[in-house]
């Protein structure tokens, strides 16, 4: 998988992923009320606004970047019309040809574990018959439990030709209340980025394993160490932009091939039509917002890599 | 919301959550066949057929134990249909009088996180409505991404007198490689048990905490640094019974008011008719094994603790 995914960000030049985190109050109202008044002011409704949201978006962008990530508690949170528009969500993208990686950060042991592989990646059997359920290309995978809990994903990349980031360093203010705590010298995400990479000689494909990491943009030069650890493992770099991540910095989590990260952004995308710097696009023209968004940030990264 | 648990707890003289992890394999094939034949082989049979099994056992348990925990992955597995069964099966549990403990180990950060919270614990804002989602009573949250991915979940403790159990020290065989990790001399899982005692004090209930701890019954030394150092936490006990925690060590997880602790069985009663000591009461009447499975786990923990 992961050399699909590279594929499209050479063919497209653009180590960029759109982050699908639709909170309904990134919807402009008129769409919003669009929603509403077919399905009313309910989850049903909300999945409605979700959906047609997501839908202009990403025929927006889909010719721009090679992959989006739809984070799906923005969507569990509206429960099962919500989950219906992640599958909507997923499909489509896949239709326009899409990288969709499911950012879920799911983890459990064994045979929990297997459950959530296997629902996200992998087949579901079923009497005699074997489904694929939420069907992503690729998915998040918290890693605090330990290899019980990530060799169930990476028995389905191997099987299925898919993809996990497991979070290494995660781009939150507080991520190194655990994160940054150091053992035998060395912070954890030193520990679990090197485990990372034991993990992928697991399921190499090409010069990059299936086994990638999430290291988040805000943290730069945790990103350059951590580049070094896992020679083989693709970055996927979120807090790009509105969690403060700078382009510049982005550098570190390259490597010299000028591959080896994906660069996230949600809200600067999907919302720009909200931000000063867009607001002439006007919230019915949302879209097109997003996609000179997705524009700018292709350029500020191609900038930074130097093409 | 603890403080409901443990009135529970002390009137049934069991502490004591049966764990509602309904794999295919666990379920009778009289049953599965019954949901094949009205449903087909398909998600939606898949989900009817969990639905029929966790009803009949929920029937047969319900009186004897106080909480039940729906582990969401072996529902999500099985996409929307599967989704529709765990939301039915929290609705019955809670019709009939139990604590439903959402095992849903969900975290993320910030609006993401609070997502979570919402849609299991919380209420979602749509428009001017707000819906109750899959509202479970408490959920499991994993702690590696820090305050910032727990802090939404305590919020929602406090609003809406609900309840969390942090992951501390799993049950898995591979959780010590890096929750036992040693941080200034002590393992990282002393760190965080540390940390839910800190968060706990936002949400006090009485003698106890909204915020919980989750300690496998596998590492019972473990379990007894880690009762001393979360005096406040309720620590949810998995890993008794299939995954070979044993009764005797269970004591080191409560404390000297007998207290402090839930011990969870899931494959032990929901799959006991598929064990020799209840073979007995043949696959058509499983739920009866379930019921004599739960009353002799409920023995056995009397028993630990002198009662």
């Amino acid at each position: 998988m992961i050399s699909k995914l590279i594929d499209k960000i050479v063919e497209k030049d653009a180590p960029v992923v759109v982050g699908l985190d639709p909170m309904l109050s990134y919807i402009p109202p008129y769409l919003l009320d669009r929603a509403f008044e077919s399905k009313g002011e309910t989850p049903e409704g909300a999945g409605e606004a979700v959906w047609l949201f997501n839908k202009e978006i990403i025929d927006a962008v889909y010719d721009l970047v090679p992959a989006v990530k739809p984070q799906i508690a923005m969507y569990e949170q509206f429960g099962i019309p919500g989950l219906m528009a992640f599958k909507k969500t997923v499909d489509y993208c896949r239709e326009k040809g899409l990288i969709v990686i499911g950012d879920v950060k799911r983890g459990d042991i064994g045979s929990t574990s297997a459950a959530y592989a296997s629902a996200h990646l992998g087949k579901v059997t079923i009497g005699s018959k074997a489904y694929r359920i939420f069907d992503e290309d690729m998915a998040t995978v918290n890693p605090y439990l330990g290899s019980d809990g990530v060799e169930p994903f990476i028995k389905v990349c191997q099987e299925e030709d898919k993809g996990i980031f497991v979070l290494v360093k995660t781009s939150n203010p507080s991520s190194g209340e655990f994160q940054d705590r150091l053992i035998d010298g060395k912070p954890l995400y030193e520990h679990v980025g090197a485990k990372v990479e034991e993990w992928g000689r697991e399921s190499m494909d090409g010069s990059y394993s299936n086994v990638g990491a999430v290291v988040g943009a805000t943290y730069p030069e945790m990103g350059s160490v951590l580049r070094k650890i896992m020679p083989h493992a693709f970055i996927l770099v979120p807090g790009y932009g509105a969690q403060g991540g700078k382009g510049a910095d982005l550098v570190n989590f390259f490597n010299k091939d000028g591959l080896g990260a994906i660069v996230n952004s949600s809200r600067g995308i999907i919302a720009a039509w909200k931000k000063d710097a867009y607001a002439s696009f006007t919230e019915e023209h949302f879209a097109d917002a997003s996609r000179a968004a997705a524009k700018d940030m292709i350029r500020d990264i191609r900038t930074v890599l130097g093409r």
